[in-house]
């Protein structure tokens, strides 16, 4: 038996942080495909073009791609998935192979707004947290982390990361099994899903 | 060890839906108390003056009582708890005995508005529902088993259930460990909650 979690969530809202506890509580049982990986290359575009375009709607990742790959890891085979460079906004030449595991976390702030997708997972986790406080860890980590100016990130916040989260991502919380409240850091609720996972395993 | 696990939600969020499938799943190991056998008793006020109390409001129960019982049962002894006549708005004479056990579940909509009832919820659980989703569920339910007229669920609803959730219930939201949306047919989130507290036991 294979189960895939969906674990869903705003930028910075602890999303990452719980698919970690997850895929640490599994240890070599789990395996951890970020939606991330399936950002669809511009190798026509330059640079300076590729930096602009709108990373946060669903049109700028491969699903379809990642759908099938998740179908074969439900299969136990292993895939090629393919990675990506932020620093240059590109797909990496040479893509990743990844065994299939008893879990198959899929992480993403988008993975709900493809109803194929959600289909595929079998426990659809939804972290949440208030959007001043995401905005404020998300500049935190974007200017002292990324070499980031405060500006630029307040722009880019708005320009489109707000726009979307409001059209896509916060309409999609409603897909969810489970909502996850005060980020990466509610030990009871993300102890309390490894229990009930690890007993659907048993 | 004893787990005290609360349920909280609006008014026919679906709350009792989980409270039960809890308490059943669990057997002998559990036992429900609900905030609604601790409404203060009245009985200076005239049946006319009592039905147009604000039950809606956290001062209409006697949450200082339900604390000191929570706190019996988790000592392993038995209380002795009132229950309430919602026919008549009143206290019933007679009080009911229950026994303690390893499960106790809290349930009531303004169950987290209070920080020590809070602070001894172990888990603290919020079913979620839309409010206009809600409001169709009670309105059905008093109009077909309650025999209520439809205009006087409308303006009980408006007048004291609508806004006291707005002050209270939504925000006690905030304090939840885990929300539990599409009210009390997610058998996804209740299964997964019910192993969790499962493996927690052993």
């Amino acid at each position: 038996m294979r189960i895939v979690i969906g674990i869903a969530g705003g930028t910075a809202s602890g999303k990452t942080t719980v698919a970690e506890r997850l895929f640490d509580a599994f240890g070599n049982d789990a395996v951890m495909l970020s939606h991330d990986y399936y950002y669809k290359p511009h190798d026509d575009l330059s640079l300076e073009e590729r930096s602009h375009l709108n990373y946060d709607h669903p049109d700028s990742l491969d699903t379809a791609l990642m759908i099938e790959h998740i179908k074969e890891l439900k299969k136990g085979n292993a895939i090629m998935h393919p990675t990506y460079d932020f620093t240059t906004h590109s797909r990496n030449p040479v893509s990743q192979r990844m065994e299939s595991a008893k879990i198959i976390i899929v992480e993403g702030i988008l993975i709900y707004t493809d109803s194929k997708l959600c289909k595929l997972c079998d426990v659809k986790l939804f972290v949440d947290a208030a959007a001043d406080v995401r905005f404020i860890r998300r500049l935190t980590r974007d200017v002292n982390e990324r070499g980031r100016t405060m500006q630029s990130v307040i722009d880019q916040y708005l320009t489109t990361v707000k726009p979307m989260h409001e059209q896509f991502v916060e309409p999609s919380k409603a897909k969810a099994d489970l909502i996850i409240p005060q980020g990466g850091h509610n030990e009871i609720a993300i102890n309390m899903i490894i229990d009930g996972i690890k007993k659907k395993l048993n």
